[in-house]
């Protein structure tokens, strides 16, 4: 790896994340001119040449997967028609991971779309921070290019354990989100335990399997959305006897209600990262990004 | 063409156009199951199988161009997945269009961009209407597949010369809109006249070139977004004497403060078709539509 | 009432609409300017004064009841400022009508906050159509001003019945719609079903009480939010034997997968009013409204 | 003021700002539970009564000013269900404070409409971020109640000042801007220069009026919206000699393509505070808040 002719290409929302990463790679910053008319029709300008370059271009895509799709798509043209060699992508929030198998009758598998997508407009590389798995068993199912899947999980159990110390009882919601907790209690060694969760429809989710718990205890998931498992699970919590519950997550989408029933499920502090652009993005993805594009450099 | 095997798929805000076609054809209608999730993610599925049968998915895209393209992909994908052996896709109003040229030093053609996406997934024929041709002078220099660019301006010149009779003046306000001028007045038997547009900004513009008015005035042009160049037009038929002024547009975009600029300019009737779900859509593009996709299936 | 000195003033998406009913009505129209700034404020200019007049303001407010609130209220106070002595306001859809209970602890009645701001800015009557209510029986226990609520049923029925012949059966899906069922019916002759509706969460409904059905069957309902109980009752007719279901509202809102839903469930049509824009207003709400206004001017 | 019987209670995306606040005051922190439906109508409910109490709340209205101002409404109706005696509102960023002026005829002054608003809705005491004020010279000519405008520009500058030293040369871009800069110099102890803004519609600015630069450049104002004029500035800067250009603001609204403008204009970094959500909310405006509080408690 030649330091010298890294491009580090900030989209949209991206600018701070990806010009940290720069600095720590030595590589150059450029941001990518990215405008949405009034019809919504996106436009971008790259606004210098990369030529002979490997370009590492940033997408972040929460709660905007659509348009930012199109923003990725128009920037990684960009990329091919003026000049970049090697083409990395970097999507902080990887959307569609959840659409990644065929339930009923009709549908599609998003995710491999998206791989598709991307193979098609010459992406050689990708790096996506703590990418929801679950039928796919690793990364490199979904997509047909080297991919990285890095984690920020580390960061938020240290942050965590510095505020709260690391007696906590570290908790996942359910059997998806066993692989955090795991990952969170390597980091801080406190002990974890996977709880069962039966969904009945979108917004209402039933959690069971915690018996006791420490006084202090922290929630981990990968995503929070409707926050209603997060929620479940606090009150759940709180009637056992825990005094202090603390929530971590990779990527806070908290659509609708989520605040609102996170903090009055007796949660006293949420803390994500900044992979998406939150209110509670306390630790960085920036060291996460770092190492998974060490690898792919 | 064998109709017994047509399959028409209405996607999202299509139903109505696309149950009317499907009608005129005499093929099956489908209506494609869309929903958004909070998070903006697009979930789709196709209701039934259409194994070996010409599938023709309608997509509609005016004013959400980007959410649209996600629908529209996810649709073509599904269409393989599950057995239409030929797939052709009706766009009734194309975005991206006017971005067809690269102006500045990293810039993109979209809808070049658009191209390669559905050659990608499968699309073997396209039936667009009044699609905006500038720089590229027909549709086959921007598809690489079969497309056909149908026309609803027969119908708008009809609408108008049966209500206000054909003794207008029909005005193309530049002259990227003369093709629609002529092909109304070859309709109505109306004299067009084209004038001359200096853009100043994306909201200023300047108007000339028209020396003398009838009473009555018809300003066509293929899309009407902010409304302005029609403003400027109808004010200066209104300052040079004429009494009656009405517009005609295929695709009725609207955004921002259209409607303010076009009729407190003095225009008493605005004209669209429904290619875009608009107000203002009293002709259809059922015929138009119909009359393209005879070409390709 | 003196004709002369009625404006009446179309608010954003309202213009076609508005124009209609001060043509109907022999009064001035005018485009109130309105504009969104990129970061979501939104403008008002009122393009000429209208001193001494009876201002009827226009506010259509389907799918953005708060962009759509704001500009009402800045627009009342432009009518105020620029020199109308009586303020009728016109909201061919009204939001927020089924917030009209408090349903759990530390709820609001939206619906009493409306009235308190329209009466704030200066509102003396207010026109709208089919308004939904449920636990206020009538208009006036809402508003405490003087308050209209008209109806385009019988226009929706006369539409069905010319397609379709009057041989239809008319089925309300629960409770609530009996009121609309009761005015189509009387319009056009035909016998009437009330049926029992369970529901489960936001998207899950239960559907009783049909015993049998006739050929042709209407469902009428004031407002189609997310298509659920349209489309349980369309399916629930079909298995008793239905041909023909034709589906009526005043208010399509459409929300998410509401086509879909709707239309493979076996309607063969959806027929809607103008009081929101979408594609299948095939019936205006001019004469209701204008029904309405000459009780208030 | 009597600590025990504060209940600050955070609207959407207010939490961690409002949370942090009550800790600082010793007062109960409540959330509001805030859902928007798919129609786009705005549901709130306050999870627990406030009797007797002193409430406080907290209504964050970057980039969603309409959705936000009927949360903020339904939300202050609750308080006074729900038994809050007395109702001071926090608005971190003030939405619609530069509509304060009639520059043309047909305008309304928005700004004013929101003061009516909120004393028709019982607000006893308002606390503000660095409010935009031009025409108005105080907060006091714009709200008939008890309100404070609070500043977080001594934290910004303290920020710019550990990292980059205080050997800065603090420029405001125009007029309105050398208030924040006077604090900013203030602060720190280091000079300030006003320029002059020409404006050429919404898009483009003349910056002229520096003449010579230090090495360093803190570019500071009170709101980044599309990022024309810090842009703008920033290039002077450049070609004048600087070597490390910064900006600071309050408010990080960045419409449209502001980082792309910013980013590109030779800005090393960009520091703003979390009164409206944003990536790079460097600084909290906990303090400041705290400070205003208790100016009205």
């Amino acid at each position: 790896m030649s330091k010298e002719n890294l491009v580090v290409i900030g989209g949209k929302n991206c600018g701070e994340l990806a010009k940290r990463v720069a600095e720590k790679l030595g590589g150059k910053y450029i941001q990518l001119f990215v405008r949405k008319f009034p019809d919504g029709e996106v436009y971008i300008r790259l606004p210098e040449s990369i030529e002979g370059d490997i370009s590492i271009l940033f997408s972040c895509l929460g709660n905007r997967p659509n348009e930012g799709l199109v923003e990725t798509v128009f920037a990684l043209k960009s990329l091919e028609d003026y000049g970049a060699e090697k083409h990395i992508l970097v999507i902080p929030y990887m959307p569609y991971a959840r659409q990644d198998e065929v339930f009923s009758f009709g549908e599609v598998v998003s995710i491999k779309i998206l791989d598709k997508i991307f193979r098609t407009f010459g992406v050689d590389a990708l790096v996506t921070v703590d990418m929801h798995l679950h039928r796919f068993k690793t990364i490199n199912e979904v997509f047909r290019f080297k991919a990285i899947n890095t984690t920020v999980v580390p960061e938020l159990a240290r942050y965590v354990a510095e505020v709260y110390g690391n007696d906590v009882q570290i908790v996942a919601p359910d059997e998806e989100a066993e692989q955090w907790a795991k990952i969170a209690s390597k980091e801080i060694g406190s002990d974890y335990i996977v709880l069962e969760k039966i969904r009945h429809g979108d917004e209402h989710v039933e959690i069971s399997g915690l018996k006791e718990v420490k006084e202090k205890v922290l929630i981990i998931d990968d995503i929070i959305s409707t926050g209603t498992t997060i929620a479940e699970t606090a009150k759940l919590a709180r009637q056992l006897g825990a005094k202090t519950i603390v929530v971590a997550c990779a990527h806070a989408l908290l659509v609708g209600d989520a605040e609102g029933k996170i903090f009055n499920s007796g949660v006293v502090e949420l803390v994500a990262s900044d992979t998406i652009n939150n209110p509670y993005a306390k630790v960085s993805s920036t060291n996460a990004i770092v190492r998974g594009l060490k690898e792919v450099i």
